[in-house]
């Protein structure tokens, strides 16, 4: 057991993501504010808030920055968020009056925030790419064995025969809808988010939205105005992890259900145990049960987080931070158990011999 | 305190919905049930499965059926389920060879959630023109009370001055949002459910879809290949009131909070204290939030039931009807409370005398 | 499906408590509070606070008091609670200056959750009569089963023979161990509430102790300091209900699983299908496994309304209110099952003719 | 953001808990692991199942030990769970037939269990630790300004004037409760989880208890039979656990609204904002609310946990990996951070100059 399983030395064997893990490091999240921090600079200086010269000295004597961690540590530990210091790092690396403009009429909710969607649209495309792959291998799954009988059961209960291709049929359809779902989150649900100390760009007179927008094209977001207490967007990504987990759980549970009545199944690999060497556990399926189960859970708090009083809530926000990378890391572990299940099933269905 | 506030001799003072209630009592139920076997019945006369006689015996001797409840709930306890006994009711009242016609190839799951499909249906269309008005009573607001001096407040503190406007955007946004989104699901959201014994329509030969296909144009609902072990349509539903309850939990919570700082709000009507005549309580504020969080706490149930194993699960089933009719309720309820609230502010922002 | 299925007419067949849904109907909650409010005029007068006429006056002319209960759905409209009018109502009943009594030195709360208090002692005890129940029934089926050959199963595969003994003890252990947890909680956990507009009991100069020792002895409560913005021994009952809940659901889990595998148990009685009318369905445990989801769901909640803001939060009481009656009935309903279930075990293990 | 922020680089400085997370590292889970192997064996050599020698050369040999960690991450993406590699390793490590000794009689759960026991009961006795500094602490507070008038709040609106010292108790009087419920855990709760293969210590003939015994005492831990279906303890700490961070939410949401109307509360320390260096914010009471939160959120995971189906779920036993290590942590980082806010507190109630 460890804290965070998936990010664990040894439990990454079943709970490990490589690519998706990577996302929610500390180095991928200064990675993306450092992005945000040089487009806003190059924004405002294409829209004339700032001298084009001191975009060009940020961008350029930022590139390579790396922080002092132990002090961007401290620096949570005074202000509850780390961008504070990390902006005084970053105007010490740019030095003088040009330093003095990175961060301009912005603040910390505006960095973190967007930081988080330019990653979450990152893990959105490998879990799309996951379905679409998990889509095919079902399909071939029942181009194979669709036609072999497979007994119907119903409340626990034998009911009547149907076919391996009918039970596919169950898993392979909720998961092609959330794929329609995610796709078309994902066409208007990545914003940039940008709204200064209060949300009102109050630094900007009136070229406000044109510095946004400059923003979000730079950083390839969605342009929006600010949302930073409007939680909803993130609420409903959270859903559709949820409904992925969800359904790739049904998988699991019926497989492990074939497993456990046998015959009419036979699934490669499965786990060892270290009592009955003999015996073939049916890890990936129990598995997509618990990721499910962990992605029903965590939506709970993402929807409490909805309640984000007035200009910008403390209480609610850091709630996200302690639950939805889980919930795609989850996700994304889930379909990358659910594509290794899919094809240790070497036959589904009755023998037809 | 009672077991259900939402349907309370006197807490439906506060939690009452006498439109959306009467939707989830039994007899609306039994109502859509019996719509729904007439329905069949008839769809199944169009495509020749059985006589067109049958359907219409089936349809005039069922006009005004009146059910046994307390057989129905003999039946329940034998059975798991309301169907046996209500088709068993229902042959009886048509009688003679035509009664054996009634439910011809159904499930029970096929007539539960055919039942609960119409009513959610129904539901949704309150819910959608309740978001309607609410719409509009903040753009009044905002026209009346827009350009008020409002102090913005980021972790708990005062932080910049806004204007009334900018906050009451926070409130409407999101919901605008989402009455898009609920729009979008009521467009394909709502499916017949129709399957058999085990989701084949093995009774049907080749005329399955056709028949599922009449019944659905019938009810005036989606038709789709049967859903009953794919619960994802329901989750996500389920999410979506989450979202407007929980949009809602931020006006009702920031209303409270500008309540008790006092100054920039004046509200009409509010609670009295038993202890102290002379106070005003933001009671439709404090229900905003308290029905944000049961639906953040009810969604997980939902989205545990996405784990809906094999044919039909007896036990994920079930745990939706302990949970999704009372989420429905707690958004009609806050979307009621909303707009009552909306109404009874007098005033937001600053005096400008 | 319906509203609350705890409540409904022909659902009761399965979902249905006839001892101890009463306990949480609007009538029950008049009549606990009513008992409160006689026996505070009696405690009063005992300690010299009130005269001893009043307190006469109120026990007699509010026996048999029966409220106006569309007024006090008005009195919850207005005021968010129904205290304020329920006690205009009681101050009439009694009429004179005996009336002005009624009630003195109290607050909403200390009458609703008093009234609760009384209802979940009541409904602990019966929670804890089938508890005993329940074990001693297990403990028959060990003594005529426990020898039995059962294979063990782990990751839902065979693994090696254990006995039906085994296995019936995974089920009783913990359901005793939460017999013991419950009559601990019971002999402290049921508190009086008393404490006046904010919890000072400042009507009562420096008898106030003196007043709810009174009044907690006619109650027959713990005497304990107001405690209505500490709501952890709600929160620590409501665990124990989900603890009960939850241990039952391994043994409805197990006996679905027996039911599927087949050979090992024989079920008497079981569900009918519309479908297909040989099929028994194993839906007491089916429904076992509900009704754990359904607590370990409602759980969540009730430890949200552990942040009780200040000296009285409207939101977190009334989500209270929304949850905590319902996981008392799930409670109650799941051990109506199990003993039900455990005596529909006509076999446990294997035949070893 | 981070995957988990509370093993996080820079989070850390809120997030962090330098005594608490170490325990629910990889590391400490193969030192305790390393500790259970050893004292089965040398429980073993007393009660003569194996050898004294083989005992003898377990305990050298594996003193030091260090494994191969990329092997054990493949071991557990063979087999599910770490124990079949990790036992390889060990008895590779040991060598010869004294090397086949090692794990006897053991199955998985055995091991990773009794090591969460080990390690769940050195973080509950620092828990304890912290929440007996926070009592005197917040006595301290009440010394000092217990006697200043406060006003009372009761459902978000000023009602009458209490003391400090009234809603220092009703910070206190719940923990001080959850203190002694943790006590009493403490003393029962803790127990070695040691059954074999299919809990029936079926390698020991009718040595089994006897073994088990010794193995407690070893690991000073509670001598019990197997209980590794049933999770009722687990479930039962999950709830404290929660109990403590919701009254800490409680707290917490209470400064914050001080903080926020201002005037009763004088706050050392708070947080700075990037964009408006002048405001303090009140991070530790926030946070606190987050934490409440949280754990009220991940402990319906761990009651879902409790339907451990049959002998060994993998799913419901891996959904506590994922959620209960993060209770703890959110427990612990709650107390540090109730204890630091407590300190930072330097007036509470109004000023009486």
């Amino acid at each position: 057991m460890s804290l965070s399983p998936f990010e664990h030395p040894f439990l990454a064997g079943i709970l490990g993501d490589a690519e998706i893990a990577p996302l929610f490091s500390a180095e991928a999240d200064i990675a993306a504010m450092l992005r945000f921090e040089i487009a806003l600079a190059e924004a405002e200086a294409n829209c004339g808030v700032i001298p084009a010269d001191a975009a060009a000295a940020i961008a350029s004597r930022l590139s390579g920055f790396v922080p002092d961690m132990a002090a961007l540590a401290s620096g949570v530990a005074q202000d509850g968020v780390v961008i504070p210091e990390f902006v005084r790092q970053l105007r010490q690396a740019v030095g003088g009056p040009e330093g003095e403009k990175v961060h301009f009429g912005a603040t910390s909710q505006d960095v973190i925030d967007t930081s988080l969607m330019l990653r979450l649209k990152t893990a959105t495309d490998i879990i799309a790419k996951r379905l679409a792959v998990l889509s095919v291998g079902l399909s071939a799954l029942a181009d194979r064995d669709g036609l072999r009988p497979l007994m119907g059961y119903t409340r626990m209960q034998a009911a009547i025969a149907i076919t391996a291709g009918d039970r596919i049929g169950s898993w392979r359809a909720p998961l092609e809808r959330s794929a329609v779902r995610l796709a078309e989150f994902a066409a208007h649900g990545f914003a940039v988010q940008f709204g200064g100390a209060a949300g009102t760009l109050e630094k900007f007179a009136d070229k406000g939205p044109q510095v946004r927008a400059a923003l979000a094209a730079r950083l390839d977001l969605v342009d929006r105005p600010q949302w930073h207490s409007q939680r909803d967007n993130i609420g409903e990504l959270a859903g559709l992890l949820s409904l992925i987990t969800g359904s790739l759980g049904k998988f699991g549970q019926d497989v492990a259900l074939l497993a456990e009545t046998g015959g009419e199944i036979r699934l490669s690999g499965g786990g060892g145990s270290s009592a009955m060497p003999h015996k073939q556990n049916p890890v990936a399926a129990e598995l997509l049960v618990t990721l499910a189960r962990f992605n029903a859970t965590q939506l709970s708090a993402l929807h409490q987080s909805l309640v984000h009083e007035q200009e910008r809530s403390g209480a609610a926000w850091v709630l996200e931070w302690l639950t939805l990378p889980q919930m795609v890391l989850a996700t994304g572990v889930a379909l990358v158990t659910a594509n290794r299940l899919a094809g240790q099933i070497e036959r589904l269905g009755q023998d037809r011999a």
